[in-house]
């Protein structure tokens, strides 16, 4: 439904002054003067992408902040400023709220961003908090967009994937650092975060660009949750498809591909993991050269929640 | 328990850079080089701030934007965009959300705001929508913040006041034309719109300005609506206690409100209700002269939702 609703909007509103970039992109991008101001917002609601029984509040804000600073990194955006609505279950005590800001601060106060004001309320449903997260781009840059990928770039993932809900989807780290590393020494021809899948995301940013890829999925970097995960499902299939690992996808030059991987000074390991092509789609080359084609889908929350 | 929280976010996380106003007021503001970003978030929830048995998706749209650029207008901004996070119920259908983005879209064309993107989820609570409206300070002016009267100011507030219950609490229009034509030919000390009731949004600017304030009781605008609901509770009473009506409040010199009030050419009308004064609290001067202390409480939705 969602991508529904974000195509019926693209048509209805198309982009317009004050907007640079529009609706269905990581983030949208207003111009004010000179300046370029990113902005996104995301809500995390109990039941759907945490559940309270299990986690702390502490966790559940430092998700509900770390989501939205995702994106604004798969901008190559500097956060500034949040502001937040809580709608409280009844029975909420102020001590679980003040938790619940405390994982919302202690990422704040790592990269100094400013708590700009916030709503409460409350209601006899889940716990949902709603985030918009503000940033902005260094002088003389270019945000970082899912349109963009040229044939023969380079195809980069941070980290390792897969697996998260293990763990890594409430306390994952949003790769702000490593993003503002990249913008402020490499050109980016496209970029996103991996919010619903590896081969979800990366296929927005190739039908965006009009091309495919070819992927070495002996590269794939795959993390020891979804090796712990592999069962009927192998690891690299929970790495390719599984949501919520929040790493950066980016696709760039060959040359400047070459130059990130040499970087030494960044703050997360990058990985190539293949090349944009002409042919549309993905395809998968195994380690012994042969050659699949990847389904392209990814990992949605909510499905229950589909449209007739 | 919005007021405690408010007051411990303030003490926790003061307002620092590139706040130039933090968490309490109508919005923030944040500076980005010579310009001043205003930015607040509002939600409206169902069962607290509709009915959807009564209420149409369309208003519902309507009222969650409305609520949000009358926070704009009372910072004296010009709105720039907005994002929209929506919590849907299972079930919904995508004619409803279009018919809630056609109440949103409505308003927004009007004065060509961006719709800059939003998030959408599914759950088994109430319809939420969050909305978070970004505006900008035109050149050179100075945001209109909660404190800054000055004692001997004069009060003044735009429409009529009382009983928007029935109707106008979905229906009103957000005063940003006012406040835009005030800003551009007016010197404002202090500023609010009145969302929990005129004496509570007063109370806030005095409090906050460090004086009190004397009301000519016989120079409130009576809403029709009030009159109406008259009761056992009198007209004025719902005039000065009742919520949601979003009319502005303003705060200005003797001088200036002369002049305002001649003015011919202001999309809405203007009345004069009285003057601030050192005394704290808030006097009301019936039509006899007599006078007596008003009680400074307002119109609060989830009262049930209170913490121990």
């Amino acid at each position: 439904m969602e991508r529904k609703i974000i195509d019926w909007l693209k048509q209805t509103f198309p982009a317009r002054y004050p907007l640079s970039v529009g609706i269905g992109d990581d983030a949208a991008v207003i111009d004010i003067d000179a300046r370029q101001i990113v902005v996104t917002t995301d809500a995390v609601v109990e039941g759907v992408h945490f559940e309270i029984a299990k986690h702390s509040w502490r966790r559940i804000g430092h998700k509900a902040v770390a989501v939205n600073l995702s994106d604004l990194a798969a901008m190559g955006a500097v956060p500034l400023a949040i502001v937040i609505t809580l709608v409280l279950p009844q029975g909420t005590v102020l001590n679980q709220v003040k938790e619940l800001y405390a994982g919302i601060s202690n990422l704040c106060q790592r990269w100094r961003i400013a708590i700009a004001g916030g709503d409460t309320n409350f209601s006899l449903g889940p716990l949902t908090i709603s985030i918009t997260a503000l940033g902005i781009l260094e002088p003389n840059r270019t945000p970082w967009l899912c349109r963009g990928a040229q044939i023969g770039d380079d195809i980069l993932v941070s980290g390792s994937l897969g697996g998260s809900i293990l763990g890594k989807h409430m306390d994952f780290e949003p790769r702000c650092d490593l993003a503002r590393e990249i913008a402020s020494k490499f050109q980016v021809h496209a970029a996103t975060d991996v919010s619903d899948g590896l081969l979800f995301n990366l296929g927005v940013i190739l039908r965006s660009s009009g091309c495919g890829a070819l992927l070495e999925l002996g590269e794939i970097p795959i993390s020891p949750a979804a090796r712990e995960m592999a069962d009927h499902r192998s690891s690299l299939d929970h790495a390719l498809y599984d949501g919520e690992d929040f790493e950066l996808v980016v696709v760039v030059s060959p040359e400047q591909a070459a130059r990130m991987l040499a970087d030494e000074h960044l703050s997360n390991s990058l990985t190539r993991i293949g090349r944009t092509r002409e042919q549309p789609g993905i395809l998968g080359r195994q380690a012994d050269r042969s050659e699949k084609i990847l389904e392209v889908r990814g990992y949605s929350h909510g499905q229950s929640g589909e449209l007739p």
